[in-house]
């Protein structure tokens, strides 16, 4: 039998958990789809800046693609038995489109900066509904964040 | 700087590490869409059996709602420093449709048996393509299976 999983997290520290990682995790799974439903699921780094999620990619990628056609996407962070997955709108923009310091956030937090490179563009994530939770004990109350307003 | 990563590992030694992540690890990261586009992302405990992804979800899983309409997934396996995507078509099935052994396989890999449960439902993934890499210098020769044969 598995271990007992301790008790689980009210809301509150749930949310605490959640900024903690989207502050210092450096990489995430992003899944995106064509708009025929094509599934696509890619590493990417990101770092935290004005209440969004800013990644950046390749012009010429299948994210890139995929959110042309269908500008939604879902991103996986903390890890397989802490669990945090967060879906919203994704803005595809140029680095100068971008919140101010969101670059230099970016390169600064992922010790790796793309702005130079014509290759690469920038991707915004817009939390809608975030979902936070470790072990099955966690399933009820795992929405932290619904219709972009955290869960009180 | 991010230290220098190690140099990159040839086909075949990246073929073993993806054989023990299949082997060893308990859960991964499911992607399916919906038909029209809308992604979807969760995780999930899997068996490696019979050469295929084995896993179990409750029926009325959004995951199982996709895969009827778009029979197809990438799961990603490792870690976001040790990348392992499987992508391959998904057979929704009953126990007794899976191979000899693959239930109980699951049950001891995951120490958890969703056979009795007439909630859950299995899911059997083929892989077709397997992608690995580590760092941004293994990202050439990350194809380590293609069209369902393993790169020599």
């Amino acid at each position: 039998m598995p271990p007992t999983p301790p008790p689980p997290r009210p809301t509150a520290e749930r949310r605490r958990d959640v900024l903690a990682h989207l502050a210092d995790d450096i990489d995430l799974w992003l899944a995106t789809a064509s708009a025929d439903g094509e599934v696509h699921l890619v590493p990417l780094s990101f770092a935290w800046h004005g209440e969004r999620i800013v990644m950046s990619t390749l012009r010429s990628s299948r994210t890139v693609a995929n959110l042309r056609e269908r500008p939604r996407a879902r991103a996986a962070l903390g890890g397989l038995r802490d669990v945090v997955l967060v879906t919203g709108p994704v803005r595809i923009v140029e680095a100068a489109d971008l919140a101010e310091g969101a670059t230099a956030a970016f390169a600064d937090h992922v010790e790796w900066d793309p702005a130079p490179d014509p290759d690469y563009l920038w991707l915004e994530l817009a939390p809608r509904q975030i979902l936070a939770w470790r072990e099955e004990n966690e399933l009820a109350g795992r929405t932290v964040m619904r219709a972009g307003a955290w869960v009180a």
